[in-house]
């Protein structure tokens, strides 16, 4: 039974006028830069190499060859090659060899073939050497627009006549690495558009020349520039400009001497990026590096090995290419081969999800196979999904969910952390924690204390996830309790197993604490602790309902239970003017403080007094935000008053910062919001920057100090094997230190004196137009979090509800992938995420929203 | 109360004789080959490159120069240069260059210096090409003993002279890669025998030299061949070669076109294998690589570029020295600083650790900084320890707790485990698993079901610990039960929280099934569940008393409890002629197997009937083994006639495979050895091969099945935020396939049928004569497994004990790391673990045993 000052009033229409003026100013936006649609119908590879002049484009040009230059076949085979990155212009030009090359051998061959060249774009100074007929010079990319195309036919009577596009992208004149060529000619193109370039031309380049859709009559080869960490333009290594695409590669790599190391690094660099490397090729140096290389790769990867090729620049390879025929069907054959194991598994995979997964938190018999989501990949921010839509494809869709409250890398980071896992698994695998200490676990504890531990914490107790965080947590307060209050001494001798107390948490109804019986112990019954769930709960805690916060019609307001229920507020005292508002130090002299202080109070003496048999041992609240609860704000002052209170009965305070910790609430610690600090805390989840499982339990000297002793009995005996382990340490490390610095995320402000805080990252009109929409019962956004409860009754809402199903359908079209609390549905972001696609997310809600409702009227 | 029919003899004497008579089989591998001490007392680094002919030697040279002819100290300093692998030999010869060099420089500068030369082994080619005064050729080797030196001396009157000592420790003609040069002219030295080579060069080096001890008067430098990842003389990379050193690195990257890139990469390499580098060095090819190689490392590594190298022939480079004069100072300034900040970190780490960790298991007051052990990292089965005993060095420690349970990987599979985590963070970083699948999970959760769950398990729940895991499990067997036994089916439909049937477990004594409170309640009450530890611990099971097998005395031993004490027992019943027949299906129709059965129908007849308010709804086993209750092997017999008392009564079995599955009892799952399969199992530890935290819950259908329905409310609403995590999962794919399969596991053994097991890894007629030591009350062997129980009583034994503690540190100081159980010991091994490397650490045991014994002896 809640309080609530609210007057809905429907104001639906005013509101989506409203709305479209607000989208009106955002044309280019509504389709986000960042959503690519990767086609999968044909094979394309991406062919990578160790270093430069290692023979890419021989590669290319053998492997156009071997696919079209073969016994005619009743369709029209048709190969795309891309060279999104030329420099050395136009002396150089792969393209155009391979273009010539692949004329030739039609000729030489007496093959049909249709072949065209294409030069799109390039510097000013790569055109006026080129003096293609006419260009024209964009000054605001600082490229030229050559429009140069030219095209060749060798027609054979009879035959069907095969074809082949070669097409340079971007041309620079200087024989540099692209970065300095860009930096020197203009022409520094964005990474983004690169990659949307290279996306576009693979979606219509196959298409355009109008072949039948039949996977092995198309095929398409992007080559990179140099080696496979060659900058491109704008500095950033190809390896990492091209990974949103993740095509599988072909390494060449080196056949000379030292050319098994070169060949390795490259190799592993691919590997560090997420790349697969489905063949290798190397030119026979008389070395035969391919078997050291065999042997290190364990034969999983092939290895080819070319003829030498020819060092007289006079000869025209003709013959060179004859001698290679081979390899180049192999190879051609290898990459044929993996392609359709690809697509075979991505077809498979969702059924063989399904046949053996069973899925937590997860009814199977509501997930059939077509709703599986089978994922390729992340990078940052996104999923790269694989779907089929009369074609396969590989999407992006926008992880809403933060990979279920974890996530916290942007693409840069997630790179960096990934040379991390490899180091850090390398040099410790793992060596277990007790009584030792090593680089990551003892860089984390420091850092830990440093930061969300700061002015409090001295002990850091490391365990798994948040669950066996929050056990620990509870043990810990519990035996600070009884020592401080003189509890059973006489079990600190003889550790009877006799309960004469039984120690209760102070809990608040709509907590979550983990899913393990101890932490499920301090939450109040719900849906998760019936005895369907959990024939052991009985739920040891004393729960109260708290008073919450929300906004609503554009306003935050405040939700109070009845029992606070008071002729001394006003109806002023139950909104506020900002958010921050809500988080002021000086509401502790409002009237509503005295309220929550008088009841906590009078509920702590209630449990209290040395007679009761239960008592409250551990005040234990998720700060600010609950989340699995389904993400309601509880008003700040209540908690405070709360730990005020128990600090007064020298009653432990634990703040479960499982889901609040790093940055989720746009501080680095919640606490940091509640203005006042616990003896307890607990942290996972983002800890790790969000890729790999670690949690912390931070506690006073005072609690540490309960557990020492002469007897090990008395110590904390709870640990488990990957305490402290040494990839999640050092993910734990990096990712503190890497959200926290200014240079590296750029949502950290310092405005306010010293306190860093995330800026804003939803657009602040955006989000009071989705709190005034009819749908939409309450708005809570928070740092990296957009809540929002749709407004729903009966089997609608709760947490078993369906009811949001279809508005997540439509937001996965538009490459948002969200998972509902029952009706209540969010976005959360990383702590690096840009504002900017935090706003596109929000707009394609927003649009999906009218349509829901749309939906929804429709239907009633 | 135990009815043993033991006779414990002491044959003390008899027994110390047949010790000595073994032990004089093994004079050689009492100094086992891997135990490597690498000291510290001076700056030493390894000179890695990209590719070859980038100029590692004039770094190294540059290096000399500046550390030895510069204004000149007090103190005698003294530079240690050695070239490991020399091919070319001996027309290249690094370490001549460099001697020549310096000599050059120093005559050039007028500055003193004594330097010195010498080629140790080399092929009977490079020997015979070389020609020095007399050598001789070691067929056994392949290799010849030069013996060649030369020395020169440029003394300046009134100055201290300083000393250079270059070396050639192995050298072959041919110039190609030293696996090439080895296998075209013999010598193909081992790789640890390089290792150690390097170590003892680097032990005797300095010192020989009479340099008084001083951090910053003596250097090393350890120069490799061709690039990071060129092959050693057997194939093995160089970067994988020189790992049990990992001294900190410079990399010597490229300036030239494409050098960008192959510099990262090679960089990438080193971090792979858990290699610092503390600083890049390229030549100045006037394309400022060094501009994007900083913006990649982020300015953690300096980069520092060298004038460009005269190309003639005929330069004798020495004024090109002057000019890089600066740059090598440089250079020479951050070693030193990084050395010292290394020592610096290493002597603090100890202490520092005191102040932050909260360790687990420990009672903090126990464990002085001193007894902390530092681990600088792991390779293998072994720690690297930082000591400083006079002088600080690096040894390293036999990881006998297999890093506490976990830990499976030999070095080989460690740094494929790197790789394979570096992509898998860069594939995925991390993806919320429910609805989704993704490729790591897939093969995982087929894996599993192919493997442990073959025959029996249709699901896998994935969660983050065997304590998760467990709960996990208890949740599904209770609910299958209910479904089973028509219990409450009313709260199916309405989910009441209402408790009229309390539901218990089925559980043996002594066992452990994870610290979480769920887990804990499904163990009997022990040291860990009182009231101090455990406040809300209730014991919610039946927990019956099993018969354990051990060996004494060289023969296996059966131990029952009172309850089975039978007038039809023979005392041939209570012993076993080998350890295979404890394992025999055979026994299932002994007498024994007729009590165990009705005292089992006995007890579960107690408990049923829907009369009573408690029931058994779940049996709960480790099999074979128990773990951390003092690793008991618990009579297979008992446990299979459990199973089927169980079953007989529709009560679903749990297998707590935690600890025991996965090889580390010899099978895949400890299951084989029971000869029956379960409803429900749980897998963890060595699971990921032991590096990171992963757990997974194998279910039968019908239990699947009973979660099934219309309702969200009905599923298993259970789940943690890394879930499947991408990383896990490939870990585990990876180690469960390496594992089992002989080319990578030689303990693979599928003698009997198609049953794959591990050879025998302990030397029975150790283990035998262990067994009979007066200081053993007990031996358990199995698998990975060698426990050892000592005789203790009173306050000595137990868990609390610290009675093994001056043995553990005597073993700690024989390279091997163990940590007790109270009274009871273990050696502990990965699944690839030699026999060899087994019997090592046995071999030390059993010494100290001895003077353990004779210590406690005199203390009486």
């Amino acid at each position: 039974m809640l309080l609530s000052l609210l007057h809905r009033r429907s104001h639906h229409h005013l509101h989506r006028l409203r709305l479209l003026l607000l989208l009106r100013h955002l044309p280019q936006q509504s389709k986000p830069l960042s959503t690519l649609t990767i086609p999968l119908s044909h094979p394309t590879y991406i062919i990578w190499s160790s270093n430069t002049s290692l023979g890419k484009t021989l590669v290319s040009t053998g492997l156009s060859s071997s696919f079209l230059l073969s016994p005619p076949s009743s369709n029209t085979k048709k190969f795309l090659y891309l060279k999104p990155l030329q420099t050395g212009f136009p002396s150089d030009s792969d393209s155009r060899f391979l273009f010539q090359k692949l004329s030739s051998l039609s000729l030489r061959r007496n093959l049909p073939l249709v072949s065209s060249h294409s030069i799109l774009l390039s510097s000013l100074p790569a055109a006026n050497s080129f003096k293609p007929n006419n260009f024209s010079f964009n000054e605001l990319q600082g490229l030229c627009e050559l429009g140069f195309y030219e095209e060749r036919k060798v027609l054979v009577e009879g035959s069907v006549t095969p074809e082949l596009v070669s097409e340079t992208l971007y041309a620079w004149e200087g024989a540099l690495s692209p970065h300095l060529a860009a930096e020197k000619e203009g022409g520094a193109v964005g990474d983004s558009e690169v990659v949307k370039h290279v996306e576009r031309r693979l979606r219509e380049g196959l298409l355009e020349g109008g072949v039948e859709r039949g996977r092995l009559d198309g095929f398409c080869v992007i080559e990179t520039a140099g080696g496979v960490a060659s900058p491109g333009p704008t500095g950033t290594l190809q390896c990492d400009l091209y990974r949103p695409l993740r095509f599988p590669g072909v390494l060449v790599g080196d056949g000379r001497l030292g050319g098994i190391s070169a060949t390795i690094s490259a190799y592993e660099s691919l590997k560090l990026r997420g790349y697969d490397v489905v063949a290798i090729v190397i030119e026979d140096h008389g070395l035969v590096n391919e078997i050291p290389l065999m042997s290190y790769l364990r034969n999983r990867v092939p290895v080819l090995v070319l003829p030498p090729i020819p060092q007289d620049p006079s000869n025209n390879l003709l013959e060179w290419f004859d001698e290679s025929h081979n390899v180049f069907n192999s190879l051609k054959n290898i990459l044929l081969e993996a392609y359709l194991e690809r697509i075979l598994g991505f077809n498979e995979m969702a059924r063989r999800a399904g046949d053996v997964f069973w899925w937590p938190f997860t009814q199977h018999k509501l997930v059939p196979p077509c709703s599986v989501t089978v994922i390729d990949s992340r990078c940052g921010e996104n999923f790269s999904v694989y779907k089929v839509q009369n074609k396969e494809f590989i999407t992006q869709q926008f992880d809403a969910c933060a990979s279920w409250w974890t996530q916290g890398p942007d693409a840069a980071l997630q790179t960096e952390l990934a040379r991390d896992m490899g180091y850090a698994a390398a040099r410790f695998g793992h060596v277990m924690f007790p009584e030792n200490v090593y680089e990551p676990a003892l860089e984390c504890a420091e850092l830990l204390l440093d930061g969300v531990g700061k002015g409090w914490a001295s002990r850091v107790y490391f365990s798994d996830n948040g669950s066996t965080a929050i056990e620990i947590a509870l043990k810990m307060a519990f035996r600070k309790f009884s020592s401080d209050h003189g509890i059973l001494p006489e079990l600190f001798e003889n550790n009877s197993a006799e309960r004469c107390i039984e120690l209760m948490v102070l809990a608040l109804k709509g907590s979550y604490h983990g899913d393990t019986l101890g932490a499920m112990e301090a939450q109040a019954p719900s849906s998760y602790t019936g005895f369907l769930q959990q024939p052991w709960y009985t739920g040891k805690g004393l729960f109260l309902d708290p008073p919450t916060v929300f906004m609503h019609n554009g306003k935050w307001n405040l939700s109070l239970p009845e029992v606070f229920h008071s002729e001394t507020l006003r109806p002023e005292d139950m909104t506020f003017r900002s958010r921050d508002e809500i988080f002021l130090k000086s509401r502790d002299k409002s009237n509503l403080a005295g309220l929550y202080s008088s009841f906590a109070s009078q509920q702590l003496s209630q449990c209290s007094g040395l007679s009761s048999i239960k008592q409250i041992g551990a005040l234990i609240i998720e700060p600010v935000i609950q989340g699995a609860g389904g993400m309601h704000m509880v008003d700040p002052l209540f908690q405070r008053m709360l730990v005020n209170e128990c600090r007064r009965c020298r009653i432990p305070v634990i703040f479960d910062e499982v889901f609040t910790g790093f940055w989720r609430l746009g501080v680095e610690a919640a606490a940091e919001l509640l203005g006042c600090v616990p003896d307890i805390a607990c942290f996972a989840k983002l800890m790790t920057g969000g890729i790999i499982p670690l949690a912390a339990t931070l506690a006073t000297a005072a609690v540490f100090d309960s557990f020492t002793g002469d007897s090990k009995l008395k110590a904390l005996l709870h640990g488990h094997s990957y305490s402290a382990h040494a990839m999640g340490c050092t993910a734990a490390a990096k990712s503190i230190i890497w959200f926290k610095d200014p240079t590296t995320n750029l949502n950290i402000t310092s405005e306010k004196s010293q306190k860093m805080l995330l800026r804003e990252l939803w657009d602040a009109e955006l989000v009071q137009q989705i709190s005034s929409h009819p749908s939409v019962s309450r708005v809570v956004t928070l740092g990296t979090l957009f809540a929002l409860e749709l407004q729903a009754d009966g089997s609608n809402a709760g947490y078993a509800s369906v009811y949001a199903s279809s508005l997540l359908q439509m937001l996965r079209e538009d490459g948002v992938y969200m998972r509902p609390l029952g009706n209540v549905i969010y976005l959360m972001c990383g702590p690096c995420t840009s504002p900017e696609i935090c706003r596109q997310q929000v707009i394609k809600l927003y649009r999906r929203l009218e349509e829901f409702t749309n939906q929804n009227q429709l239907g009633k």
